[in-house]
């Protein structure tokens, strides 16, 4: 998958990789959450100049260079990584909860909030790791402006 | 879509229909998560006697029959309310979200958690309201056990 | 197709036929454009009490059992009147644009808005007859809210 | 993606970013809408000779070269730049604008028009930027011929 | 299949089960060709009102029933009678001619015609049986504008 | 697609290129139909040794290393040049009359010839191009020879 | 299934069923192959009126209405029992094994006979049961003929 | 398709096509069915060391080579040589015969054989050409166990 | 999904909900595995007079009643439950198992059985529950017969 | 497909066929299952340093080399190995077994264990070679935590 990506997201996952650092601590040094950070080096979000000054330095590449890559492949295009149907058992389940508690989600976002959606382009996701007696859980919050639907 | 889910659970959406209760006023009287309770609504989630004791009260419901409703459809059908591909607007939002963020996630989670996937079965979801000052925004938070592959 | 609508909108687009009148003319009794209202009829928007209480004066209707049916069939199920692969000519048409033109249009919404999207609910459109020599040209004016992605 | 697209457009598309100009200052200095001169740079058009002597002229390259290369990948291949379930968050919404007002599009169109279709080849578009206090709105105009089914 | 055509069609073609005419025979009273007059039969096509009345007259129906189911149901939802994959022999060999000689046949257009299509709707086309030696041939004409592709 | 041809049909479609004569020209030098030239250019017919020698000189190509290419790829493949779902709007034409007249035209056909079909084997095809005031029409006729089912 | 085939092939399903006749037993009294005979019974074949006067007369069924339910129901519409995808195990074999040796059958088929196909249509195709010390084995001759192509 | 193949296969395909020996030729030497030898050439089959060294004579490869390549790519990967709905037309038609006859056939298989299907696996196929006036016939005969479903 | 079962098989799973009965007692009556009982009653497998017989007695249903339900059904329209992309998530671990371990397991299967299959056909299978101070486990056993290919 | 394996896959399956050790021999070595070891080889499951160390002594790779290849390219990602519907013989059994008797199975799961499924990563599955009279058996056993559904 990693040779799909445009070239600035290949080196800085290669540069990840010899660096040895956790997207957590890259995250920490950027001012960014994790998760954009990720989403970054996987081609899902827009670096801006400063961002890409302090991961070059940070990984040890050229600040010119990587510019130039993200410039030259321009904004990001999304949601090319996976097929809908994916069948890798991590992803799986994300739509497996959206598959069972998409439908009761809506009746009480709909509720709640009215007739409109949860935006995922003005929002923002994070992760936390909850450990407990019977082993670590996983706590994923996403978080995304209301837009209301208006007639015209 | 109403039409095809199990009788227990038409006469539950048509009872709250009637009482005007909101699924929050409801899940408060049942001790539960509104999510949960609008799971068990649209056949997602499988209710104790308690549940549906509580339930009948409240809705004005025979009990009884809501029970034998229960048994006699058995354990609740998961997963079949909507296609993969929906085109629903709020619903694709959820599934645009791990479309372009799943990966980045993924990444994250192995990098925290190991080898192994957060679980959709010991599993709990929440929503809330936040109000800023540009309009509401949805937070929801997923809370899943992670579970690690380990060799044989 | 018209079959599978909520009740309300049956009555609706029933109403409309015996009366004889057009979207254009109903539209401007409601005080809304006719893309909107013909949305309303079939089943893609949301109206106000005020809407249902012209529409069904207008109409010929009973305001009391039209808001009933609009308030028991809930919020409008948005996506679901065609499947995407449609081979209706007039819808595939509209396809057929952004299956070609799509791409370059992104490439220019991303060099002149930046990285974002534009909405489809934030968004409104609206029809024009333009009659030439060479007979009628259909113009129709896409007008949605630039939402710009940000790093979080 | 780019890739894929024939030498031609390569050309073209890297010229244009080494140049730094925008499709809207290119499409002046070509006397041509910036809509279309992006659907020629994606390989979704077909220019003159005239056109590709302003644009050889303009971006330093060889017009010699570039009306070649346009010869020998003969007419332009349209519609298959995307698959028609894009997950593009950008072309996601085109799709799904149509997806839930086409019908009610069609219902307008027929009404205004009579039985017939808006032509996708006799037809042109055209992207403007409005800005408003709570932010830009895209605003895209569609323009294509009304071609009318007769009977034989 | 008949029924899930519009009731006026289904009239169509009871009536003219019971008056064993055939659709040549209909088409030279109606002053149409027969290929039409089967389209309009199964819902692909819309009649004047002239034609209705003399398909009334001929088939003994109502006309003003006739004319009130053809307003009723409104214009004809075209192409939707079969699913593309259809495994039905006859219509299966129809898209076989054009998965196998389409490519070829589009550059002759092109080559003869230039950058454009034959247009499906500001179309006709005609069938001849034609008995040879070794037994009979269908000959169909398919006759349609050329619509030619220009920048704007 | 010229790239996924075999190589016989590459060296063909090249060398038409660089002679600049047309599929009309090539065909009245083989004595054959422009389109089974240009069908055996795309891969799709099977060339007689005679045709192969009068091509090789007609575009100043080896008649050997021709026939060696012919001989080595074996009888043509056909059917896989395009998707079913083709989204090219010259090939969607062809596809949408028969989505749209493929219904009606078998119950023509069945009406005519009695149960069989038109077959796509002991077939040929041939276009016209028809010029009116209105500008050109697109004249193509399908001969195909009609195949009764017989009981046994 | 049965629900869905002609009213005609109902009436001999049942009625061979009351009898408790095999298609080999019914075969012989019509003088057809039984595979041929199951084909009409399940509305893949068309009977002359002698064929339906046979099995009327055996089957203790009208004759006048078995002709008027085939008359009614018009020429049969074959391949629509099942989906290619099938999941049956008997069916899928019969998939399997073309999927398997479909590609070398071809190839032989071209040494042998040239450039052209086995007709479905100029068909027949018939079972035999043999025994062996092992169990039954099933022995399935397929009999079609072969359909050149031929330039024009 | 034949670059898709393990080496060993395209090493006899080559060879094959180099020595201009025929199939059945070839099987006659091997004295196996010329479909199980094209099968084997096109990777569907397994040959024992036997079978190698006397194909290697044959064709003049060298025999440790070939036993090394068939030992290196492992048993055969059977089914992948096509997709199930292909539209080349000599397969196609296999698939129409038993889309068309195959539920018959099955009604046809329980009633002279109970519960059970044909096996795909200890199965063989021979194929006649058979000529008739008329032109050639092509006699496939499919021969495979039947297994029983038994209770447990 | 119980609706679509044929009539017999109704029967019996309404019986067995009265009667309060598990599949384990039911098996342990008619003498049969509790899965292949399972798959009788869901309409997978053929019963014998005498299991239809113990199960009428077992289960207060009419003996007469239900052997002619099953002969008019006739055998057993297996694999149409459910769609091979499933969203249930008790059926999809089944699939995900075979999607993840699968090809692992056929390399194992090669290496200890040779070229062949393992029956689905010749074939039972069984499940235990195994408590342990985790929580229980679920074992199943699947039991078939291995089919080696031979060349013919 | 061994070439989209990750490079220390491709390396141990290569020394695999250079030892000619059998998955059994390697998993007696390295105290694991021999679906386990093939599921490592295949990319499906991730190797302990102490498996890389053995692994490689045993078939003469370089540990250090090893372990960076799995470093590299990271914890597995699984299900990609083959497509849902795949066409492979061996593998399409596995499928149609849960496409039989998935859901008898869920019934049985869900009575005997209750709400829940069976882990699909808390899970280990073991195959045994059972020779009798009449041929191999072969034997699956698949073994995995049940993890309940509980309502919050």
């Amino acid at each position: 998958m990693i040779k799909t990506l445009p070239p600035g997201c290949q080196k800085l996952l290669e540069a990840k990789c010899r660096s040895g650092l956790t997207f957590e601590a890259i995250a920490k040094k950027v001012g960014r959450d994790e998760v954009w950070v990720a989403a970054l080096f996987y081609g899902q979000a827009q670096p801006s100049k400063d961002d890409i000054n302090t991961l070059a330095a940070l990984l040890n590449l050229s600040a010119e260079t990587l510019v130039e890559d993200f410039v030259f492949s321009g904004l990001p295009t999304r949601g090319g990584l996976i097929e809908t149907n994916t069948r890798d058992p991590v992803l799986y389940r994300f739509f497996e909860i959206f598959q069972n508690y998409g439908v009761p989600l809506k009746a009480i976002l709909q509720e709640k909030f009215g007739d409109g959606i949860m935006s995922a382009v003005n929002f923002k996701m994070h992760v936390d790791k909850v450990p407990t007696p019977k082993g670590d859980r996983v706590k994923i919050t996403l978080d995304g402006a209301f837009l209301p639907y208006k007639p015209w």
